[in-house]
């Protein structure tokens, strides 16, 4: 997938701390002729998996879910994040920590939109520690769901995310791995 | 635009206090071949005014700038929420008050992805008491870019925000209009 890889080299920004910042195209600004090749790419990696549903979480996820929508043909679902304790009996919930903004916080979908005829796509910008895909993983176990894949535009391969996610045994696909990045702008991607 | 009306009175529900929910394909759930009607509609209503980017804020407004910037073939731009006064000087930042969660927050745009050079389009999901609306509309005046136009899925006509923003000189197009909703489930659109 060097068409991510080559975006990320040319308009890519790297700060210090491992921090890439991808807002001209990726998740602030969105360069949509670029996301519509991601979720076609998503498309070829699991059109053959009998996906019902993409998901993924507010707010960087919800392009990228509702490209990849169009080329399935399926509506897509985005978890939404609260930081509520008292959500409400119609709703599946579960808690997610976050690396970057050092706080725990409940993810939730309805109930009505998620049950165990669902074979869904995860999908999302980052993937690194990966605790936010593992909550999205435990919506759809909560809803009897079936996870058939994982699509990440960006994974952080230096971070355990995932390493962790095949582990538990998730089909993964990243259009771009970055292996390592230095503090002068160098970026290295797994090839 | 008829075809928003009768999805709305065919899938939305309705709870006291005029809330109308269409999380099953507008905000939550989201159906990507309405969504294109959607984004085709904005776009025949707006595409001989140079649109250079579609402006939205997170999270629910996303989907809708996306399947506009499709259609015009620019980038879309998502303002941040954030709880924070502390936000550097790279952001364009204003403040709105939220009806339904009784509190303000900040809205920010990167100085990076707009200017004075842009001819802007704002949509949204809704609009009741235009805040929302109003801030991104100040973050393209801090930006010296032009508002071309709305765009606006559903506006509760009842509410003040589409009489404000159109005696403000701005071109809104709703949609669906509600005139009135009933705690029974009735809804009637303007005609």
């Amino acid at each position: 997938m060097k068409f991510l890889e080559e975006r990320i080299k040319r308009d890519g920004r790297i700060y210090p701390g491992n921090i890439l910042k991808v807002d001209s195209f990726l998740n602030h600004q969105i360069d949509v002729g670029l996301m519509d090749k991601i979720g076609e790419a998503f498309f070829e990696a699991y059109k053959d998996r009998g996906i019902t549903k993409i998901l993924t979480i507010e707010a960087s996820g919800i392009a990228i879910a509702y490209s990849a929508a169009r080329f399935f043909k399926v509506p897509l679902l985005f978890a939404k994040k609260s930081q509520s304790l008292n959500l409400g009996n119609d709703l599946y919930t579960t808690t997610v920590s976050s690396f970057t903004y050092k706080k725990d916080y409940q993810v939730t979908i309805s109930k009505r939109y998620l049950s165990a005829e669902d074979h869904v796509l995860i999908v999302d910008d980052f993937l690194a520690t990966g605790n936010a895909i593992i909550g999205l993983a435990e919506l759809c176990r909560l809803a009897g769901a079936k996870v058939e894949g994982v699509g990440i535009c960006i994974e952080k391969g230096f971070q355990s995310g995932g390493k962790q996610l095949r582990e538990m045994g998730y089909s993964v696909t990243s259009l771009a791995v970055i292996e390592n990045m230095t503090d002068d702008g160098g970026i290295v991607f797994k090839s």
